[in-house]
This record gives C-alpha cells, structure tokens and sequence, in this order.
C-alpha cells in the first residue's frame, strides 16, 4: 500500500520530516486549522517550497492510513531528487551532448514511472519535474519505472520557464509535444536536447511552449484526440534516438 | 462484477462515447458541478435522451471502480468484441494496406488501452488480443484508450499462432517486438502488416516468435531492460508510420 509506505502523518512526525530535510511533494492539512504546531509546520513547508492542499477532515480521513493525522499528511519522496545541475554532469561524464526530458505537469504514476523508464532506455540524461501540478517520486512511480529511477536522476523544479532559461545557456534548446507543431520527421532533433511534455489533462502550458524552440507533432491517423502521455513521451524520444543514430 | 464491465468513468471517456454513438443507459453526475467539460456531457446527454442522476461525490466513489471518475460515470452496454474479419474490412474500406496490432498476453488495463489509442493514432485498422493471459475490455481499458474503444475493432482469439497463420494468407507479414532482434529502423516495415506485442512479464512466447517474418528491436541506450509495454507499442508503431510516409 502506497500510503503506508511512503505518508507521514500526524503533527510531530511532519514537522520531524521536514526538520531531517526529507524530501516531502505535498501536505494535506485541515482546513481553518491555525494552532501552534499548525502554523510551525506551514512555516517549514514555506521553507521548503512545499505546496500545501488545504482539505476537509472527511478528506484527510479518507487518505490516512493510520486514522491518527491530526489534521496533517505528507507525501515523503521514496528517492531523492537530484539537481538540476547533476544531469548535466551526467552527460559530460559521458562525454555526450545533453539530452534531457522536461515534464509540464505530469499527474499519473503510472505515467511518470513509464516515462522515466522511457528517458532511461533512450539515452537521456535524467528527467526535469514541476514541484507543484505534478506527481512527485512515490512507490507506485518507483515501480512503474521497472528500476529506472534508481540510474536516472530526476529533479524537480518551481518553474520550467526559468529551467528552460538556464538550460539555453549551457546550449540546450527545445522541442515540445505539440499537436499543431512540424510534423516530427522534418524537424532536426540532434544536438543538446530538452525534450518538453505536457499534463495528460491540458498538454504543454503556454509560456512554457513559448520558450520553445521548436513544436513537434506526432502524426495523428485516427479518430481521437491525443496518445497517453507516456507513449507520446517515448514516440518522441525516439525520434531523437532514431536521427542520432541515422544522420550523422 | 457488473460496474467494473458496464461503467465508462471520467469526462473525456464519456464524452467520446457519447460522440460515438455508444448506448449509454444512465449517467451519474457530481451535483453542482457546472465546468465546460460537464456542461458538453449533459448536452451530449439531452441530445441522447439519457437520464441523468445527480449525486455526491461519495456515491461516485462507492460506483467507481477505477477511483478516477472526475465527477461522471456512465452505465454503458458493454463493448463488443469484433471479428478478426471486421479488421480486415475495415482497411478494405479505406483502401489501405492491412495494419493490425496482435498483442501477446497485455495483462494491465492500462497498458491495453494506452494500446487501443495508439492502435487508433498510429493509423491501425484494429486489435487482436488474446482470450486467456489478457485483460478484456472493462471500464479501465476503456477510460485508458480516451475513446479509442469506440472506433477501434478489438478482436479476441484463443490462438495467436493460427490467427497469424491465417492473415499470412491473407497477404499480412509479421513483426514482432524483441530485444535481440534487427535495430528497428534497418527493416523495411512497409506493407500488409501485423505488429506482435509481447507480455509485461515475459515478452513475446517462443512459438508466436517463431511464426514472425522478422524481430524488431528496439535500440536501448539504458541500464534496465526494457520499456513499459505501451510505449515499446507506440514506438514501433511510429516506426511503422514513419516509414509508410518517408519511405515510398
């Protein structure tokens, strides 16, 4: 069970957390709830660019695991994030140009394990998350990743857009997944890559889109709207791979 | 269990019935909620003159059973299955060249339907899948393939070896995805084609194997062994694609 694996509940137990510098994605707290302990625990959460979910108690409730929260729930990471900066060491140890996959807002483990998997097998560098709008490292991502998330690093982000911004300066550009963009096949994807992927619900997000150089489509023959996420993720990083063997 | 065949959960999954023509019997919807997506559904709803129940989010918890109904879930006929006949008629229609996906024991259902989308994207004229070691077409599959269900024939057979040695005739080719096959882009995969999905777990079987004209790999540039099932499905098939409208 997820929850008992990787939750911590009650008021000590979170602000002990965040005092051991564990890694915390999100915190539940009660609704209204102003007291002491309460009001220490935001502070850490501030400190920490913690996004707190304000809830009812019905809510915390229903995701306790123990039935003692006291009005407070954190979601712990299982792994630690790396940094930003450990990627791109990551390349250079291997003597490669940076290939990196930047997620706008990827909220299904499922997905977010798939994808990591995917960034592993296709030769990227490691995986940029968003803090907030965004699955963090929880036990089903660890298992959906099938063992990738303990090779490739993950980091995690406040915002893409200033990501993205540094990222250039060390020669990085852009591509996203977007269905109105060139289709795939004509664009030249070589080079020191960040590969972008919007949220399964509202794809990538308008600035973020912005600071990209290029709009990638994916050819569309059917009927409905979109590929899931992950296999969009991997039709394109494949993509990549495929004009890095093949062009030279 | 009756919901877990006969429900359709979440905004996009119930609208696309809807726009398919899918009988849907009854519709429960979160009371109060007046967003876009809810304001299509009950129109979609008037047009079908389907009875609409408003109810609390506790209810559609107690209904659900993929614990994502984002508000609605509808009671829908069950899908049926198609004959592997259909698929073939359906690329007769289009006057196109026979693409079908022969998927190898698919266990999770939201790998199938990941594949069912992709089958619809990427241009396939439908699925086969087999009876045991499969999961068949229940609510999840059908929230996972975001519609796809609707427009994509699925077939089930007891014997995937016989079904290939009878497409064979009818001029279809087969590839199959492994590992320690050819690098995928260095075969020609124009044509009448079947691709051949192994299982989560254990790949493709031996005989299925040993029925396929070729083994596609897929080039892996990572330390674990390989990519979720679904992905490894649209990659090829893109690959498919790609060479459909590259190569001619």
């Amino acid at each position: 069970m997820r929850y008992e694996e990787f939750t911590i509940e009650g008021r000590n137990a979170v602000i002990e957390a965040f005092r051991a510098g564990k890694p915390i994605d999100k915190l539940f707290m009660l609704d209204g709830a102003q007291d002491g302990p309460m009001q220490t625990i935001k502070r850490e959460a501030k400190k920490h660019d913690t996004f707190i979910k304000y809830v009812t108690k019905e809510r915390l409730d229903q995701i306790s695991s123990t039935g003692k929260h006291q009005g407070v729930i954190a979601y712990a990471a299982a792994y630690e994030y790396a940094q930003v900066e450990d990627i791109l060491e990551a390349a250079r140890e291997k003597g490669e140009q940076p290939f990196i996959f930047l997620l706008d807002g990827i909220e299904d483990p499922h997905n977010l394990g798939a994808i990591i998997r995917t960034a592993n097998l296709s030769g990227a560098h490691g995986v940029i998350i968003l803090k907030d709008r965004s699955v963090g490292l929880t036990a089903a991502v660890a298992k959906a990743s099938a063992g990738a998330l303990n090779y490739t690093p993950v980091a995690r982000v406040t915002n893409l857009v200033r990501a993205m911004e540094d990222l250039k300066k060390e020669g990085l550009w852009f591509v996203c997944a977007d269905m109105d963009g060139e289709v795939m096949y004509d664009l030249d994807l070589r080079g020191a890559i960040g590969l972008v992927i919007g949220s399964e619900g509202s794809g990538v997000s308008r600035l973020v889109k912005e600071s990209c150089d290029f709009n990638a489509a994916i050819p569309m023959r059917g009927d409905i709207d979109s590929l899931n996420a992950s296999v969009a993720a991997g039709v394109l990083a494949y993509e990549i791979v495929r004009q890095r063997m093949v062009k030279k």
